[in-house]
C-alpha cells in the first residue's frame, strides 16, 4: 500500500509526493520553467505527467486547460489526490492511459503545448531485474520511446505548437535526428550544469511542429552551489516558500 | 599595403596582427584550448587557417607537426610572417590553397587531428557587397563551405581521428546533420556564453570520424564578466602576459 510520506508546501499549495516512488523532481520544475506559454494557448498536453508535477507548476502560469497522460495506476492515483487536494481538478485532468493511444483522449492538432518528462532510459531487459516496477517503467522506455513521443505530440499538436521536452545529453543527437524525421524545428534549447565546472546533466529543448529554423542557446542554468545546495536561481523555480531536498 | 599595426606579446612570443584583416580572435584561441591533443598525435591540420593563430597557439601544446591551409594571399603571407617571426617555421608549415584540394598538399588518412575555424556565414551574393574582399571571404562561405570542410577533414584524418571546430550555435542542427551524413560522431560539444546571463553565442564541437556514440556536454564557458572585461578563465586561455583587448 502507497504511504504519504512528504507533504511538499509550494507556493500555499500542498503537493504530495511518494519517496517509494518518486520526489518532485528538479527535472520537472526545470521543464515546467522553461516551457514557452502564450497567453493565447487554450490547450496543453502533458505527457508521461508521472504524479502531475508539471501540469500543477503550469497551474500557476497560465489558465489553460492542462492534460496528463499517465499509464500507471499507482502514480495516477497519487497525482490524482494532489490535484483535487490542491483544487486543481478544475483546470487540470488527469488521464490514465498509453501516449502511444493519445488520440484516443485527445483531438488531433488540438493543442498548443506538449510538455513531455519522458523516461530517459533505453529499454533493455536486464532494466527491470534491479529496480522496482514503477522505478523502471518510469524511468525506461518500456511503454513508451522516445520516437513514439515524437510521433504522438505531432499528431494532437497544431501546426506550429510546440514540444517541450527535458532529457539527458548524451541523447541529443538522436533527439535532434527525430525532430527533424518529423519535421520539428529545434527552436529553443537549454543545458543544466549541476555545478559550474561540470559537464550538463540535464537538456531542455523545445522544437515547433513544421516551424521555420533558428535555434536560441538559452542562458546556462547551474543547479547546485559548490557545497551541494541548489542555487538562488533554482529555488526561485520550487518557489520561495519550498522545504528544498537537495 | 599591409601596415603591421599591433604586436601581441603572448607567452614571450610575439603574434604580427593586422586590425585591417583580422585580430587574433576569442574564436580561436577557445578552439586551440578545447581541442584533444593526445602525447601520439603526429600531424595536425589546420583548416581555414586565417594568420595562423590556432597553428600557433597548438605549438604550445604539441610537437607534432602542425600544417595550416590558407587561401588568401595577403593573409598567408601574414601568418607566414608571424610563424618566421616567432621561430615556429620549424613546427609550423603554413600552405596556400583551397580546403577543398587539400589531399594535393596532405596525403590521405595521414592526419590525427584537424582543426577549423571556418566561415561562418552562408554566402549571398549580397554578402561581398558591403564589405572588403579579404574580410568577406574569411567570413562567409565563398570559397569552402560547412559540407566541404567536413568532407575534406573526412578525407584526410585517419580512422578514429578527430575533427575540432568552432562555430555558431544557430548553426549546431546543421553541423550535427553533416557529421551524422558523413560517418562523424560527436563527442565533445561546449557553448560559450558571452554572460553568464546572456544566450550562446560560440559554438565548440568535436568529432571522431568513424567513433562510437558518447556525447558530453562540457561545462559552460563564460567569456565576459559584467563590465565587459575578459574573465579569467577566458585571460587565462589568451596566456597570462598577453595584453588582451576585449
Amino acid at each position: 500500500m502507497r504511504v504519504r510520506n512528504r507533504l511538499l508546501n509550494f507556493r500555499n499549495k500542498i503537493i504530495y509526493q511518494d519517496d517509494e516512488w518518486f520526489a518532485f523532481s528538479l527535472d520537472s520544475v526545470l521543464l515546467a520553467n522553461f516551457v514557452t506559454i502564450n497567453l493565447s494557448d487554450k490547450k496543453i498536453v502533458d505527457f508521461c505527467t508521472g504524479n502531475a508535477p508539471v501540469p500543477m507548476l503550469l497551474s500557476f502560469r497560465t489558465s489553460a486547460q492542462i492534460y496528463g497522460i499517465e499509464i500507471q495506476k499507482e502514480v495516477y492515483d497519487l497525482g490524482n489526490d494532489s490535484v483535487v487536494e490542491n483544487k486543481m481538478d478544475e483546470q487540470i485532468k488527469l488521464i490514465l492511459g498509453n501516449v502511444r493511444e493519445c488520440d484516443k483522449f485527445i483531438e488531433s492538432e488540438s493543442v498548443d503545448v506538449v510538455t513531455c518528462n519522458p523516461p530517459y532510459f533505453k529499454y533493455k531487459e536486464s532494466s527491470l531485474i534491479n529496480e522496482n516496477k514503477t522505478k523502471s517503467i518510469a524511468r525506461h522506455e518500456v511503454m513508451v520511446n522516445l520516437e513514439e513521443i515524437i510521433v504522438n505530440a505531432k499528431r494532437i499538436l497544431k501546426n506550429g505548437g510546440n514540444l517541450a521536452m527535458v532529457h539527458r545529453p548524451e541523447r541529443m543527437i538522436e533527439i535532434i535526428d527525430l525532430l527533424k524525421k518529423y519535421n520539428f524545428e529545434l527552436k529553443r534549447l537549454q543545458l543544466v550544469y549541476p555545478k559550474k565546472d561540470k559537464e550538463a546533466n540535464i537538456l531542455l529543448i523545445e522544437a515547433t511542429k513544421n516551424g521555420k529554423s533558428g535555434l536560441k542557446i538559452l542562458p546556462p542554468v547551474i543547479s547546485h552551489n559548490g557545497d551541494g545546495t541548489y542555487t538562488d536561481e533554482v529555488r526561485v523555480m520550487f518557489g520561495d516558500d519550498m522545504n528544498v531536498a537537495n
